[in-house]
């Protein structure tokens, strides 16, 4: 079979963006890609929200690359998000540097990279950005949207702020909202970018990154990525290197697995995007942002007639067993908390040793969760 | 009551010390503290061996200092080890920075810090150096060994290698070997030490140190030192600073404890030495090292005797239920291979929220079960 190609596309939105925290960017750039599109015909709207280090390229394959997109086990013909039924579109978040606007864009003010100029960004401000984005492509209505990570808290803040355009959505592997340890994991990677020299206060642009620091903080992720149990089964305490004198360089296997992840990530992330993005999800509180008593002004939306519309509305909560970064206790909270908002929510717990990666790699199991799902959607109409 | 008083001594090996690895130190200082000394009395000896970032400074109180060692609640008279009853000694470790020799000391070849060019270290030279100083100090015989993490990999150490000179071992929460996730966790903090370029290739004396790096990896530890449970508790999403803009400072609450305790740390730890020795617990393996298969040359011993000598011995293993770095599962192990041993072992696994600290905070459970232990002692001969 053929390899289905895909674009990432970039839109440039036609207004000013105004953020959470008040400031504006302009004008705002979104990296957006769509699998399914087949003109004249009217298929409903599947939107993929990406997590921490994610990309618009979630299926497919980009012309001339081996490697499809970060979800492609889930997107295509006959797979879960099936693009021979649906539109399917995902879109890169701002603040990231995939495409859409972030810390790395040239600030057209200035002529040089925002840096730490760009303004502090929220998920909601990522799903506006997506609203916006909707908008301009004539998009009012989705059939579904799903996230794992810091996805799925985008899918719930969007979801929550604009009950109306969604028939449901989809929460995998995430929380609505990050505990004291799930914050130090993050603060601890923020400042070993910082702790780099060459951070420099953010403007390494045009010089060397903070490479160091951006390596270390993507190991701590790693570590909480994998369940204990998949790590020693893995790599135990092998090694492959003997020496004792190998204490300033990796030795174990798991050593040099995680070097391979440090040094992997630093090639394709912006050490000043990891910054902003990972505040923004240590921000996150979906419950304090959706009842209108958050720390931001935002604009005042109409919530009064919330409740009746979400008893129309279906969602589907996925965790993983080995899941210790995001446990299944945080998933059952966001079942308890929909299903109290009268909103049909389904719940599953997967068995499975491969932790919080779990949702992009075990995709056997989701796809029969999420296909059962999504039919069930046809039935209730 | 008054304070009771204690100084750190020096020992300085009268004879060079040979290491695991080939090489040799000379001369070594030990840095030493005794508590309870009564000339004139036959007091038994009970060793204490210290943590990762510990020191001789157990008990009591230095002159003018107005808080005591790091171990003082369990260490004094009345308390689980009762100075009035024994003779309690404990040393610093080689490869550390509070007293004992170790990379930041100066070479007397050179003139200069060892830096680097230190050798490196295993538990096992530890605790050989220690029973070099036992030695010096003329005592050969030791009621109990006794250590919580790192230290309890020494006790099991020491202990194992020279069964004939102990009456029994306690260990606490400890293993006897790390999993690939605990190497990962102290890999994560090497990088992030070797990654500051003040480190230097660890020639920093006498500029300024790699505190950003060492910051870092010693926030990493506190994470995996206390509960999950417990950080929420005392944390939760509290923040001091409720600026959207704070992603570049801490904001969080559980950010400025963690910051606190990264800034304290540098002030008083030696980044090489947090090198050396958190290589010396990944390599740490004990039932390799003493069944002498290990991958180090080791000085040949006689084990022939081992057997019948360990059925007059005696060993207690505590572990605490929220400890997830040092998890029961590797205490219940410690028991298992030991009682394999024909070793009297004793397990105890105290509840607690307090996680991997409650060995140095959970002092009344602890004392409980420490002084029966030592009392059954008494009654078995």
């Amino acid at each position: 079979m053929q390899k289905p190609l895909v674009e990432t596309r970039s839109l440039l939105l036609d207004r000013p963006f105004h953020l959470e925290s008040g400031d504006s960017i302009s004008p705002l750039t979104i990296a957006y890609e769509i699998y399914g599109e087949d003109p004249g015909t009217e298929k409903q709207v599947i939107l993929i929200e990406h997590a921490l280090s994610g990309s618009a390229h979630a299926a497919f394959y980009h012309e001339g690359e081996t490697k499809p997109g970060w979800w492609d086990d889930m997107i295509g013909p006959g797979k879960a998000f099936d693009t021979e039924h649906y539109r399917v579109i995902c879109t890169n978040v701002i603040g990231g540097c995939n495409g859409s606007t972030g810390p790395s864009s040239i600030n057209p003010v200035t002529g040089k990279p925002f840096a730490l100029s760009f303004p502090p960004i929220t998920i909601r401000d990522m799903t506006e950005a997506q609203r916006a984005l909707l908008a301009q492509l004539g998009i009012d209505r989705i059939r579904c949207i799903v996230g794992g990570s810091m996805g799925g808290m985008q899918a719930l803040q969007f979801f929550s702020d604009y009950p109306d355009q969604f028939d449901s959505f989809i929460c995998i592997a995430s929380t609505m909202r990050h505990s004291a340890q799930q914050i130090a994991f993050n603060e601890v990677g923020r400042r070993a970018i910082m702790a780099d020299p060459r951070w420099n206060g953010g403007n390494y642009y045009g010089d060397i990154p903070p490479e160091g620091g951006l390596s270390v903080a993507r190991m701590i992720g790693h570590i909480t990525y994998i369940s204990e149990h998949m790590m020693q089964e893995k790599f135990g305490r092998i090694r492959k290197d003997k020496d004792l004198r190998a204490i300033f360089r990796p030795s174990f296997e798991v050593e040099h697995y995680l070097d391979y992840q440090g040094v992997s990530f630093v090639r394709r992330f912006d050490a000043n995007s990891y910054l902003y993005i990972t505040s923004a999800i240590d921000n996150f509180d979906l419950v304090t942002s959706i009842s209108g008593m958050g720390r931001f002004r935002g604009e005042s939306r109409a919530r009064g007639t919330r409740l009746t519309t979400l008893e129309t509305k279906k969602g589907l909560v996925i965790s993983f067993t080995s899941d210790w970064l995001y446990p299944s206790e945080q998933s059952r909270a966001i079942v308890r908390f929909f299903s109290g908002l009268n909103v049909g929510v389904s719940y599953a717990e997967i068995t499975t040793e491969h932790g919080h990666d779990a949702f992009l790699t075990d995709h056997e199991q989701q796809t029969h969760l999420i296909r059962s799902f999504l039919e069930s959607l046809e039935h209730a109409q």
